[in-house]
């Protein structure tokens, strides 16, 4: 059997990105008739047919879940991946990870390689470029070949499936309302840009608390980070140039790392600057001091993924309905914080 | 086209473990007469034939690497898949990950899954059970195949291919070494048991170097944890019962967690006892004091895994030669120990 020819090798062949193969195919107004016009030709001549994948798919159960993730050295993905292991290999699934290491491309790659037929169903968390690109196609591909799909944590808004966040905005009021309860005036937070959507949404939990509370927001208080890469000139810029009494950070290494750099500066932690990270991992545990943070429950949040997963390739129903569950973040308090 | 019968489906169906299965297809000694041939009736009956993967495999290059690891959530295996995904992404390959959780029936279902046609070759690293249990059949059967596999880090000397670990028992060496350097005479170890290629090795390293320096090897001072999990009470005894003045830990998260609790029983870190660990994750560079460890290289280590494997898989050569690297570990100083 000669080998299906894919998106990549398409892109590879003609010299453009995977996503202007992915456009040009779908006819998008995006993308200029010539553009287009070779690369339909080029796929018509290799006999590119994304369907072909469906066909196949409904007559057979594989009992293998694809799971996408951005990032493999990171510990709220690792739980995630336990929590959905957890749950489908007790209902008699396999689970194959894949990691898009926060690339657009090696996302498409990835979904592309493991729709081939290996795989009933995908959970995905989406990698930043994608959400920086802001392109679904590739998503919207699978699910119209009827590869049901359960997105968690970062999730858009762009593709009908399942869905499983917890509510980020919650969890960012409640660490914020935390440092204001206790009597900070000055708070800062170290994010990421905001086409993240949880950081996006963290950014608003924050600045609602401030606000809640007479608090003004001051957007100098406010450090986004281009990627999720350590930037340490530019959190010591931001220690320099902001007068501050305590930081929120989106994730528990930015929290461990500023805090680190804060001490360096000789500040007292929590007595002159306290710190709230996300994500509840051993760093949180053994950090000093150790971290008060929003802990986001990935097991648990992979866990009902996998069961949303299961339930809808097991599904005979025809019609298809979507959900999407929103879990309550827990504030874990610690030293990091007046206790 | 009826789904295949693996392995699994035979064990289920006949209420005996997968190994049993693999065994007396294999027409092993070990299982009685009455169960082989039960087993090899039904496997058949319903025409399980293993080596119909490699017919196809001759053929057909997927581009795909798996990798089997025995657990998602640990930093040291974290990096050494991002390592394996550095390398093979730059050479056109996709990764595709799957964790046994440290089982032995885990492995087998995910390496049988794998070995459908889904990948050209296998990294692995066995699960503590597979190593406990002494049982390789499912390796074999893949190796005789003719996919090709490298072991990492946790390896045995039962399959013949290609392999890639640390020198385990200098790192333990260099780090025993160290605190002896240092003054201290009562050095104990927190340990797995034996059966733990790794641990066995490290424990070696640790005997070796007390021997050199005349210090007598007392196995009260040698805590084996029976499991990777950590167990509170048991360390808290090992602190009760013993005079210790050093503690070499086999990973960072035993170490910080043992340093935690010797802080608790008011020790002073480095001074009434100094703490080396291996694995050089962020717990490590953020734990108080921050740990000296053993740095494993594991992004290395997945480098030159994949390099390895995908030679092998682009390999025509007949004659099929293994070898083993062997690659040599850094002591990494920090506060944990006297500077």
């Amino acid at each position: 059997m000669k080998a299906k020819i894919t998106l990549k090798d398409i892109a590879r062949e003609l010299e453009v990105s995977i996503s202007t193969v992915s456009k040009a195919l779908k006819n998008s107004e995006e993308i200029s008739r010539d553009t287009k016009e070779k690369i339909q030709a080029f796929a018509k001549l290799y006999n590119y047919r994304p369907n072909n994948i469906a066909i196949s798919l409904k007559n057979k159960r594989t009992k293998n879940i694809g799971v996408v993730i951005p990032d493999i050295v990171h510990h709220f993905f690792t739980t995630v991946i336990r929590g959905i292991e957890k749950y489908a290999n007790a209902r008699g699934y396999n689970v194959i990870v894949c990691s898009s290491d926060e690339s657009f491309d090696r996302e498409v790659i990835n979904m592309e390689m493991l729709a081939n037929g290996s795989i009933d169903g995908f959970i995905m968390s989406l990698s930043s470029e994608t959400q920086k690109k802001n392109d679904y196609n590739h998503l919207k591909e699978v699910t119209e070949q009827g590869i049901p799909v359960v997105l968690v944590d970062r999730i858009t808004n762009e593709i009908e499936c399942d869905k499983v966040v917890i509510d980020d905005q919650l969890g960012a009021y409640m660490a914020a309302k935390k440092m204001i309860d206790q009597g900070r005036k000055k708070i800062g937070i170290i994010t990421t840009a905001d086409y993240l959507s949880v950081s996006r949404a963290r950014t608003e939990g924050y600045k609602k608390a401030l606000m809640e509370h007479g608090i003004e927001v001051d957007e100098s208080r406010m450090l986004k980070l281009s990627s999720m890469d350590m930037d340490e000139e530019l959190i010591k810029d931001f220690f320099d140039s902001t007068d501050l009494d305590a930081v929120l950070c989106v994730n528990e290494i930015f929290a461990v790392f500023s805090m680190r750099l804060a001490q360096k500066r000789g500040l007292r932690i929590p007595e002159d600057m306290s710190f709230i990270g996300f994500t509840d991992g051993f760093l949180s545990q053994y950090a000093y001091p150790s971290l008060t943070v929003v802990a986001q429950h990935g097991q648990k949040m992979g866990e009902i993924s996998a069961q949303m997963l299961i339930d809808k390739v097991e599904s005979e129903a025809e019609e298809e309905t979507y959900q999407t569950k929103i879990l309550e973040p827990t504030l874990v308090v610690r030293d990091s914080t007046i206790n």
